[in-house]
């Protein structure tokens, strides 16, 4: 299946949830800390108890490369334990000169097998053209990010009259003829989120920002919906996998994805 | 020693290369690929050949990450071989939210051991501060890269008639409190090198792209030499580490190094 195909399978179901796997150890259910492999075991779970309701799933990079060869470790064996039938995001943010991101490419698309990953639009084409290549692949671009910073340089005004982050998805949108780009928007940013959806086109959408950095579930779903657009997906990690670090956390992560879930349906 | 300290110990020497070790299997002389650990015996030899006349080493990160396990175990092992009191930089290219840009962080200066990291600018301060808040590594941040795609967003002009590049100059500038950030200028912009290096103040100046992409030694050399400017290293991967792929590369490559010195300082 390509990653165009798993995307839309779930999107079929509307199903916008992508859970994140941002997992650290000192943040798991203490019962689960002194497994043969916590962060592994934490992740089984997790997966097994969101997989019938999610969108997809995205793996922060970061959370296992800080445990050098061990953490690469644990990040291949918990993308080993997902199901085939559903999106694995490698949440990288990547960008480099071309025979450098030729490099990165290879590393997240065929030696982990993700089927999408992250990426940095700054270096500008050349720099992005080797994930493009993937053609079976999903590249999300930052666009404009949850955090404050994004006030640094993204939310500045071009003299073209336009925000660098509205060049930005200009540009991805010119660049994706093998129809493999979407865009990441902080959800955070509700207000730019109503005045740019129209823009998107049939960029598929990565929201991170809802729950632990602020952004409304309700008003992100809302304005996709006011816009006819369902081609999003809403990134839930620590709001939703550490919502209860007690031993009946399987059961309340299963019910907490399903609660989202219905409030999706019923806006 | 502090990576500052690495740094002017070598730059007091009038010793301005930087060794990028860009390695890649099918590229190294050929004696060399039967050998237990092909890359990192490569990288050994390139250490050792060109220690004494470099000023910094510089990783990237992808031609590493893309074998995986084996991959990460050569990084380490080749980290494991450069000297104590040479700078070592992590060009990793990495940038995310606070709480995510704290494990890279952790990643590449506590785990990897590296003196030196190169860093996206896109997502603004938070994004940085993490990696600022090591007060004893340098922080290389993206302004303007070597490649075509530097066109796409670097170059565009704001409102406030500057470019991308020269307001992320500016910001890095007010970011550099603990004397720990730098700037990544491509030395295929010999023209905005000349016309910008004024407002680079005292941050140490990385530039990529000299050799096989195109830029030249000479050009950047006399740039800085005519600003007074003596903070800045210029790397050299390709064109210097796969110059001779015959038997006799490690002579080849010393005596290139010190070519490389001979010329910055005739000029």
């Amino acid at each position: 299946m390509t990653a165009q195909e798993k995307l839309i399978q779930r999107q079929l179901k509307n199903f916008h949830i992508c859970v994140g796997l941002d997992t650290v150890i000192n943040k798991i259910p203490e019962y689960l800390r002194n497994a043969k492999n916590p962060v592994v075991e934490f992740n089984k779970i997790v997966i097994e108890n969101t997989y019938e309701s999610a969108a997809a799933f995205k793996i922060n990079f970061a959370f296992y490369e800080k445990d050098g060869l061990k953490g690469i470790e644990n990040l291949l064996a918990t993308i080993e334990l997902i199901p085939k039938d559903i999106l694995i995001i490698g949440d990288a943010k990547r960008g480099d000169i071309g025979n450098t991101s030729q490099m990165y490419a290879e590393s997240i698309f065929n030696y982990f097998k993700c089927d999408a990953v992250t990426l940095h639009p700054y270096m500008g084409f050349d720099s992005l053209e080797p994930f493009l290549q993937f053609k079976n692949k999903l590249n999300f671009i930052l666009a404009l990010t949850s955090n404050k910073g994004a006030e640094d340089f993204e939310k500045l005004k071009l003299n073209e009259d336009k925000f660098v982050f509205q060049k930005i998805i200009e540009k991805v949108k010119e660049w994706n003829q093998n129809k493999n780009c979407g865009i990441v928007f902080g959800a955070t940013n509700a207000k730019e989120l109503e005045e740019n959806i129209k823009l998107f086109g049939d960029l598929p959408v990565l929201l991170p920002g809802v729950g632990a950095q602020g952004g409304s579930l309700e008003d992100v779903v809302k304005i996709f919906n006011a816009a006819h657009n369902q081609n999003y997906l809403i990134n839930i990690s620590r709001s939703l996998i550490y919502c209860d670090n007690s031993n009946s956390f399987p059961a309340t992560i299963r019910n907490e994805i399903v609660k989202m879930n219905s409030i999706i349906q019923s806006l």
